[in-house]
C-alpha cells in the first residue's frame, strides 16, 4: 500500500543510484522532519540515519545552530556571482581551510558538488603540466575500488564496475592500479604491521607510466564507495613519496572522509602527509548544502598566474561557485570544530562503537570482519569466514537486511555485501545501542531465516 | 589600496573564471548585503546586478518571500539521503516541472549543478542506445560557440575554444556542427524572416554520422556564454525534425535560458517542440542555491526500468542530489510563476528595455548590433558596423568596459566584445534607465578616450 505521496513520487521521480522497478515493491519513505540523528516519515515512524544521508550530515538533522545562521545569512546576501567579488563567509571558510588543512595548502578553489572538485583538480593539474610544457602528462593514475564521483572526468578516475562499466566508451584512457586489499591481503600481511609491500603495484605502473601521468588519485584511508575498504596510513606515506620521485601530483579526494571522520580532521594527517591537491565536500557543510572546495599549492596557482594574454588562467567556473549560504555553513561548521573540541567527540563516539559492535559482530558466523576507523565502522559479510568468499551480489544480501533494518527505524543502506555505521557525530550512547543491536538483530534473523529456506 | 578583506580574499581564494593577476590590478568587490537588483560591498557602494549574478537570480537578492521559506524549512527538514528517501518539496518540485514543461516530459532527476545535469543527459542518452543494442552510438553532436559546463562531459560538447583548447586531450570525440551565427549569416538572412537553412551543417552531420550519434545537444534560441548569440525558433523546430528522422536524441540545455528569460517559460516552448531531455538548473532556485535536474520521457525511463538483475539501472548520483533546502526554494519559485503573472513581469520588462536600449545604443558608431529575446540584451561591439570586423580579444574592450561602469555602480560582466543585460526580472523603471544609461555613458566615454589615445 503506498500514500498518495509516494504514488505521486513514482509518478514523477527518478531517483538517484537505484532500479525505479525496485520502488513499486519498496516506496521511498516520504521524509516530513529531521532531529539529531533521526529522519520522520509522513506516518510519524522514525528512521536512525545511520548513513548520515550519504555521508554528509555531522552535526544531525535540523541542527538549530546551522539552521540559524542560514536564516539570518538569507536575510542579508543569499549568493552573489564570485568572479571578481566575493564575500565574507567565503573569506572565512577559505582561511580556516588553509589554516587547517596539511601545511603546503594555500588557495581554495570553490565548487558545487564532490565530483566537481574532482574534476577541478583533473583539469588544474593537466593544465599545470601542460603550462610547464610537458604535455605528455595527459594520463590519470587511479586505484581499482577507487570511486571519486559520477561525472565523466571523475567517472573516469573511478574504479568501482557497477558504476564505469557501461560508459567505457566514454571514459578516459586512466592507468589503473591494483590498490591495497587489506581484508584479502595479497601479501598475507596484518594493517597493523604491514609496511605497504602492496604499494609495489602502483610503483611499477608509475616507473612504467609516469612521463605520460599528470596525478594520482587516491582516497585516504578509506575507499568509500568500494564498501568502506580500510588500509592503513604507511600506504599514503609511500605513495606520496612516489609521486615526488616521479613528478607526478597527488590529489587527496577527502570528499567522504574530510572533517573528522576517521578520527584526525583530515585523514592525510595519519600519514603526515600533503597532497597537491585536498578535494572536499560532503561535510564540509554539515550535511546542509551541495558546496566543495579543491585546495591547493602555491605552486600549482603560480603555475596559471601571468599577464591575462599568456592565457594560462584556470578559466572553470559553476553558475553557483562560492554559494554565499553554502559558504555561510560552512564557515559555522568550521567554527564548531575549532569551538566545541569536535574531534574529541570523534574520538570517544569512536571508541564507543568500536566496544559496541566488535562485542556485537565479530563472533557472527557470516561476519567476515569488522573494521574501523574513526567514526567509520564496516561489517563485511561472507558465505564463509575461512575463505572469505562474498555472498553472490545477484543475491542483494546486503539490501535485502537494509529493508528489513529499515522497518525496524534503522537506516544501514548498504555497499553491496558491506553494511556500514557512518552516523553523524552528535549520537549518544543508547542511539549507538540502537543501532548496533537493531543490526544485530536484523542479521541474526535475517540469516536465521534464509537458512530455513 | 586594498581592504583587509580584499587583500585576505587575494590570499586565500582562487577565484571562477579569471587569471588571479588581474584581481591585484583589481581587487574583487567584498559584498556584504543584497537588496533587489543591488549588491552592497563594505564600503557602502552599491552595484546594479545586470547580469543576474550569471544568469541566476530571478526575484531579486535576499528576496524576503524566499528567504523566509528557506528558514522554515531549515527548521523542519534541511536535507535527507534521495535513494529509497525523498520529502515534500522533492515531489512538489517534480511535480510542476512536468505540468509545466514541454509535452511528453514526464520524468524528474535531481542533480546540484549544471554541468552535472548535462552530464546526466549525456549518460542517460549514451546508455539508453546502449540498452537497446545501438552500441555504435558513442559520440554526441553539438554545435560550434556551444557552452554546457566545465566538467569533462560537458566540456566535450561545448564549442568555445577559451574553455576548451587546452583541454582538448581529456575531451570526448564529438561531432561539431556550424551552427546559426545570425549577425554574420552566411545565407544574408534576417532572423525575423529566416528558413534556418543553416540547419544544412547539423543535417550534413547527420547524415554522414548518425549510426554513431547517441544526441544533439544544443541551447535553445541563445548561445549565451559564446556572447548571447541568438536564433530563431525555425532552427529548433527543424532540428528536432531532424533528430527524429535520425534516430537521435535531442537534449535540451535550458540552464541558461529557462524559467522565463526568452519570454516564455521555456525557450522550446516557442519553436513548440519536445526535447527528450531538458536540463534546468539556474533560476530554479532564483539565484539562492545549486540545484539542477533533467526531465525526460517515459521512454527513456522505461529503457532502465527492468529487474534489477538486468543491470540496467542508471546508477548515477551526488550526495547532494534532491537537496531539500534547495528544493524547498525551487518549489517557491515555481509557485510564483503560477500565481504571480511572472511571464507578463518578463514581457513588460522586456519591452521596457527594447525601447530604452534600441534608442540608447542602435546610433552608435561601435555597437555593430544590438539584439534581445525577452529579459536578454546584448550590444556586440566592433571595429566597423559594415564590415563587422570584431575588435581582437588581446585588447580587452569588454572587460575595460566592464570595469569602468563598475566603478559606476553597475555590474554588466561582459562575454568578450559582448555587453549584455540580463537583470532580474523584478527590476523597476527607473533602475533599467540607470542600467542603460550607465552602459551607455561608459560606452562613449570609453570609446572617446579610446580616440584620444
Ligand atoms: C547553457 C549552460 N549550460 C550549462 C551551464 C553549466 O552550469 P554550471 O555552471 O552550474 O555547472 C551553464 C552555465 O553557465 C550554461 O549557461
Ligand atoms: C570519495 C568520493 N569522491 C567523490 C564523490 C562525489 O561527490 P558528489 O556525489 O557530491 O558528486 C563521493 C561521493 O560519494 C565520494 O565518496
Amino acid at each position: 500500500m503506498m500514500t498518495q505521496l509516494q504514488e505521486k513520487d513514482l509518478r514523477y521521480i527518478w531517483h538517484p543510484c537505484a532500479q525505479m522497478k525496485d520502488y513499486e515493491q519498496f516506496p521511498p519513505k516520504v521524509i516530513v522532519r529531521g532531529e539529531g540523528v533521526w529522519l520522520y516519515d509522513e506516518q510519524g515512524q522514525r528512521y536512525l540515519d545511520a548513513v548520515s544521508s550519504w555521508w554528509v550530515n555531522l552535526f544531525g538533522h535540523a541542527n538549530q545552530r546551522l539552521s540559524q545562521v542560514l536564516a539570518q545569512q538569507a536575510q542579508t546576501l543569499e549568493h552573489t556571482i564570485f568572479a571578481n567579488f566575493t564575500h565574507l563567509p567565503a573569506i572565512e571558510v577559505a582561511e580556516r581551510l588553509v589554516r587547517l588543512t596539511p601545511q603546503g595548502l594555500n588557495k581554495v578553489f570553490f565548487a558545487d558538488n564532490g565530483s566537481a572538485a574532482i574534476e577541478v583538480a583533473l583539469k588544474m593539474s593537466f593544465q599545470y603540466h601542460a603550462q610547464k610544457n610537458k604535455t605528455r602528462k595527459k594520463r590519470f593514475l587511479a586505484l581499482t575500488n577507487a570511486y571519486h564521483g559520477e561525472t565523466i572526468g571523475a567517472l573516469s578516475v573511478g574504479g568501482v564496475d557497477l558504476y564505469n562499466e557501461v560508459y567505457t566508451p566514454l571514459l578516459l584512457d586512466t592507468v589503473r592500479s591494483q590498490g591495497p586489499d587489506c581484508y584479502r591481503c595479497p601479501f598475507q600481511q596484518q594493517p597493523s604491521h604491514c609496511q605497504a609491500q602492496c604499494i609495489e603495484f602502483v610503483e611499477r605502473d608509475l616507473q612504467q607510466h609516469h612521463e605520460e601521468i599528470t596525478a594520482v588519485i587516491i582516497e585516504p584511508l578509506i575507499q568509500a564507495a568500494a564498501g568502506m575498504k580500510m588500509y592503513p596510513p604507511i600506504y599514503l606515506k609511500k605513495l606520496r613519496a612516489l609521486c615526488t620521485t616521479y613528478d607526478v601530483h597527488l590529489i587527496a579526494d577527502e570528499i567522504a572522509v574530510g572533517f573528522g571522520r576517521t578520527g584526525s580532521l583530515f585523514a592525510c594527517e595519519q600519514a603526515d602527509i600533503s597532497p597537491d591537491f585536498l578535494c572536499l565536500s560532503k561535510g564540509i557543510t554539515g550535511g546542509y548544502l551541495p558546496l566543495s572546495v579543491v585546495v591547493t599549492t602555491n605552486d600549482v596557482y603560480e603555475a596559471f598566474y601571468d599577464d591575462y594574454q599568456t592565457m594560462k588562467a584556470f578559466l572553470h567556473s559553476h553558475s553557483y561557485t562560492g554559494n554565499t549560504l553554502a559558504c555561510r555553513i560552512a564557515q559555522e561548521v568550521l567554527t564548531m570544530f575549532e569551538d566545541e573540541n569536535v574531534m574529541d567527540m570523534v574520538q570517544e563516539k569512536g571508541a564507543m562503537l568500536r566496544r559496541q559492535a566488535e562485542t556485537a559482530f565479530c563472533d557472527l558466523p557470516y561476519v567476515g570482519e569488522y573494521r574501523q576507523i574513526g567514526l567509520v565502522g564496516a561489517i563485511e559479510l561472507v558465505v564463509d569466514k575461512t575463505t572469505k568468499q562474498p555472498f553472490p551480489s545477484e543475491e542483494r544480501i546486503g539490501y535485502h537486511i537494509y529493508k528489513e533494518a529499515l522497518e525496524k527505524g534503522l537506516l544501514i543502506r548498504p555497499l553491496g555485501n558491506i553494511l556500514y555505521f557512518m552516523p553523524p557525530y552528535t549520537i549518544t550512547e543508547e542511539e549507538m545501542t540502537f543501532m548496533v543491536t537493531t543490526t544485530k538483530d536484523t542479521l541474526v534473523n535475517f540469516f536465521a531465516e534464509r537458512e530455513l529456506v
